[in-house]
């Protein structure tokens, strides 16, 4: 299950030097087509790295035939070098696959403010495309992972969602700064459905609104999130339109999650859904305030049912509800009822990684969201304060 | 040096037994006059604790004669029981003063959604007003306190900004959930000046915009917040407006600083300066982005210089700037120039626990804003999973 699950994908990752422990640090995934169809979403981060200067401006073209990822450096902030070299990245790929440099993405991950070593990357970029293979996609999610602990990857098929003859595959990494309209993260999906660019960033849009962007582990927001679909076609396949939004969805749901589970430091996996909200924006507003509350996480690190912490969160939004009428519930125990105390949180146990929040604000519309969040733990601290990113 | 140095003033602290340690919970500050000139700050939150709502009514009058304050338990999401207690303790002050119950404000602090125990509380209120005295602020001081390891008090006379005659004295606690448009905090500031109600509306405004607004220890805001003052009168002097606006400004900013000092777990005391900024907002936005980053106030705990994490979050803003060309310092140390390395974070020392941060926007304009907060540590996760707030 991988990037190359998808016929026409091939993929390779090899250590280039980049990383201090000698583990890979280079990726490339190739799509031999016979379409070059691609879209593309990045951080809104003002402030974005060289890698997402370039692939921004190249992926307006719709098509992509290339991935080229690095981790052991963001390039970010390392001034008009840094961006040279991403420039060059993309034309060494270019040049050795016999495409057009446009066509290339460019994504990095690592320190901020580092310039990699320019020899090391481009040496990588070579040997990685020597060693391209249809079954190379596992060693290309091992390639870009930083602090991850584990290769995150997902496949889907048709199959599964009332279609047939294409398949999906995607990876991700990303273990800090997870935060909203993007966490730090680099994820690659292909899939072999035909597609042009317009469905395809359609799709990508539309999936990732409900899950990357409604992850938020620790409020920061990284300067180099990429989410790229490259759809090669290979399967001949044109897929129904319902069902592959559905199944890439599904992909980037669950690599969503994979990413949530290991995020730094973290003991607890927490859902907070916002029910009965005025509107989607006011649930998403809602949950994600709660899933920035530091007194929040930690109350659940310490397996705390404390729900005065979720309240003093929800009024600090502007979302339409009446403050002495909120209820919240822990692990589907209502703790809460009408702005004071419900059931008894004796009744909640904060044992298991899994927990969920639901908030009714009590509003006649019935919008709902979920917003995913990590507990912040003495562990978070310790990783983010010994780690340079 | 108490609310109870200007003249005109009593106070008192003790033991009611609402916290389970025995230590002092209840305290009363008292007016006589012959002036009761007040005004009030509360939290900006929508989900306001009883005793806010109670005071926020009462104080319209611009008047107050007397402040009860408990810690040990906030009476907040406490359902109309909580509010009928908030009312009782008003009545009973106002009972055993001779005043009116409106001119008695109320402020809790402690566990949300957890009744006080009515007959403690109204018990420790007769005792406290039964000991009040004219050298009593510490002992009020005392009893205020939550999780502060310190009381927090201050007083300044007008000799110091060029007047006489008159003086300002004051008290807070708060060591959590400090945030903007106040922190977890309650504030009480006293006042022998002789002033009406709308000029101390003004000028407490003026003071806590710059001083507690801008204090942002863990980014979470609280329910109870109150910042108090109260003019007696009793100096006979009415103050050059001038003086006693920059001296209620340094009674102001001593107490925020002393709230930052004690924040839980903090290793570090955090300046964030925006300079050169489009706008007095622009400044504050930029800020308190930077202020509530988690990774950012890790690095800090890690003594690691990491000014990436600093520009990750100035680019979350609205604010005007050029993302390709910002200045970072570090304890003036000029780490990050046109937004790519500058010199040497080798030379960045992290030891002592006063850090400064200067973010340059380079915009033409020159406004300019300071934002205070802490370091993320190991001890402010333990303290706030361990301890129910």
């Amino acid at each position: 299950m991988s990037v190359t699950t998808p016929q026409g994908f091939r993929a390779a990752g090899v250590p280039a030097g980049l990383k201090s422990t000698g583990a890979p640090d280079v990726a490339v995934v190739v799509n031999d087509g016979p379409l070059s169809a691609a879209a593309a979403v990045f951080t809104s981060n003002r402030c974005k790295a060289n890698p997402v200067l370039w692939s921004a401006e190249a992926i307006k073209t719709g098509a992509a035939r290339a991935v080229v990822i690095n981790s052991g450096g963001a390039n970010c902030y390392t001034g008009p070098d840094g961006f040279a070299l991403t420039h060059r990245t993309a034309e060494l790929a270019a040049e050795r696959l016999g495409v057009g440099a446009v066509e290339v993405q460019v994504c990095s991950t690592g320190l901020i403010g580092l310039l990699n070593d320019s020899d090391a990357l481009l040496g990588g970029v070579g040997n990685a495309i020597d060693g391209l293979s249809d079954d190379g996609g596992h060693a290309a999610a091992t390639a870009i992972m930083t602090t991850d602990t584990v290769a995150k990857e997902f496949v889907t098929r048709a199959e599964d969602f009332g279609d047939s003859g294409w398949t999906i595959g995607g990876m991700a990494k990303g273990a800090g700064m997870l935060a909203p309209a993007l966490a730090t993260m680099l994820v690659v999906i292909t899939t072999d459905a035909v597609l042009d660019s317009e469905t395809a960033d359609e799709a990508l849009r539309a999936a990732t609104a409900l899950t990357f962007d409604r992850l938020d582990s620790d409020g920061c927001q990284s300067t180099n999130d990429t989410v790229l679909l490259m759809a090669s076609g290979a399967s001949g396949v044109a897929p129904d339109p319902a069902a592959f939004g559905a199944a890439l969805h599904g992909v980037c749901r669950d690599l969503a999650l994979q990413l949530l589970a290991d995020a730094e430091g973290a003991d607890h996996e927490i859902a907070i859904t916002v029910v009965n909200a005025a509107s989607d924006a006011d649930a998403v507003e809602v949950g994600r305030s709660v899933a920035r509350s530091n007194l929040f996480k930690c109350a659940i690190f310490g397996k705390d049912p404390n729900w005065g912490r979720i309240l003093a969160s929800v009024g600090t939004t502007q979302a339409a509800f009446d403050p002495a009428d909120l209820d919240v519930a822990l692990n589907d125990v209502w703790v809460c009822r009408s702005s004071g105390p419900g059931e008894s949180p004796d009744g909640v146990d904060l044992t298991d990684r899994a927990v969920t929040v639901t908030i009714d604000l009590k509003q006649p519309d019935d919008c709902t969201a979920t917003v995913w969040t990590n507990d912040l733990t003495q562990a978070y601290v310790h990783e983010n304060s010994a780690y340079s990113s």
